[in-house]
């Protein structure tokens, strides 16, 4: 039985940052960064894929402090002895992405395999239409470490024809950490496995509720405002205890403390004249 | 003669985050972070200079995500074609961190050199008493690429004997600004040498001010929260027209945008009950 779950959300969206970023970085008909939080030194995210830039309008890319702050959990978890024998991921193109700078972080990103796991996606309903992710055949020739004889114990086109309720979410999601806390999984380690999950603020909000006494799930109206509340690369650790059962370990990691700012300089101040 | 100037606010200061940063850190006796955005990796940061623990607190280090802006600021200079000639640094550590970072993220720390510059310290007003800065020749020894032949235009105690007012202190940083814009560095462009400055909030107001027209300084009642209006990283560059006038170049750099957030989770919202 695994011993640590570790549930973290991905890292900063591009699209959150610039809800016109394909368009406006992709104008000259190849990728350019306008801002030095974007990937530079790529012709895009995924250059095996040959991709439409269109597929991206529904699966962002991560920014530069995405990528930052997921290598400083993954060197978090290293230095705290947390280093996951698997990670399962929810198909989206930022959780993919996370969970391979997490790796990196520990130098790590050709061993440890990545699981591509559609029940781990987030709300459908938060999405005008289904997204076009790459297959995780897809993101392995793009050099991702996946695991491609996994079988995910659902398909996004099961999870879309659905139609689900917030409650359908919520049981699709804490069900199958449920399972991950049970499912034997191969380690080194003598006192179990360690699985990191990769996924949305919800995922990061419902593994807690899921291993809480009572159990809780999520409510719609929690849905509002839950990136704010559970903030790109925050991580979640559940532990299980000596009589089995599983308790969030609030302070299992150090947390990463850093200003609000943006590095604009206040134009009118700097602007200001001075009269001689 | 320079044809640009880039002159540039350090990183984000560990003592800003935690006041109380030496005292945690080190109260095993041996440096050991206790966030993320902390160093993790290294004995201390200057090993080779074998500081007393004390001497950071008038002198404190960046943070890991100050490392990271840095090095954004180094790779757009380097996609804008700005690599500077040269450096001209003020002795605080944060400082010559942050100049060492940036030229890191051009491969160029073992290449272009740095010059330690008292004159570009920040109003000695602003400290309870003159800090303990490393020397040029400590700095050199711990690996950082000065310039250990540059005699400065002036010394710390000299800066600290003259109970300088802020309209004093306005003149010593514009003054080296303006000597820097028309002093020959040697340069592989035909354009003219490209100069990088790393100072403080101020020396980034003052370089906006000195180059206007006319030029204004900066009063005493300007100070206050002038870390907010020039956050950490931010860079102005100043270029020199044809005619030879210098005019700051407001969007020569891109910026870096990213999201005002911690890593904290919600706790009340997170543990929340729920009556069933």
């Amino acid at each position: 039985m695994p011993c640590r779950l570790v549930v973290m959300r991905h890292g900063e969206r591009i699209d959150d940052l610039f809800p016109d970023w394909i368009r406006k970085s992709t104008s000259s008909g190849s990728y350019q960064a306008f801002d030095l939080n974007m990937r530079f030194f790529e012709p895009l995210v995924l250059p095996k894929l040959k991709r439409p830039f269109k597929y991206y309008e529904g699966d962002t890319i991560i920014s530069e402090m995405g990528f930052v702050l997921a290598e400083m959990v993954g060197r978090g978890l290293l230095v705290n002895k947390s280093i996951p024998d698997i990670i399962y991921t929810s198909p989206a193109l930022r959780c993919v992405q996370t969970a391979h700078s997490a790796l990196k972080a520990m130098s790590k990103e050709n061993e440890i395999k990545i699981r591509i796991e559609p029940a781990l996606f987030e709300f459908t309903d938060l999405h005008p239409g289904q997204p076009k992710f790459a297959t995780p055949e897809e993101f392995f020739e793009a050099n991702f470490n996946i695991d491609i004889d996994y079988v995910p114990i659902t398909t996004m086109d099961d999870i879309w024809k659905r139609n689900e309720t917030v409650e359908m979410y919520s049981k699709r999601v804490q069900n199958l950490l449920q399972k991950l806390a049970k499912t034997h999984e191969w380690s080194k380690r003598s006192d179990g496995a360690l699985i990191l999950v990769v996924g949305h603020a919800s995922t990061v909000d419902l593994a807690i509720g899921a291993f809480r006494e009572p159990p809780r799930t999520l409510l719609a109206r929690e849905l509002i405002n839950q990136g704010a509340k559970f903030p790109y690369c925050c991580t979640a650790i559940i532990d299980r205890t000596d009589d089995g059962r599983w308790l969030y370990n609030e302070n299992a990691l150090p947390p990463i403390t850093y200003m609000n700012f943006s590095s604009k300089i206040n134009r009118d101040f700097a602007m200001r004249e001075r009269l001689t």
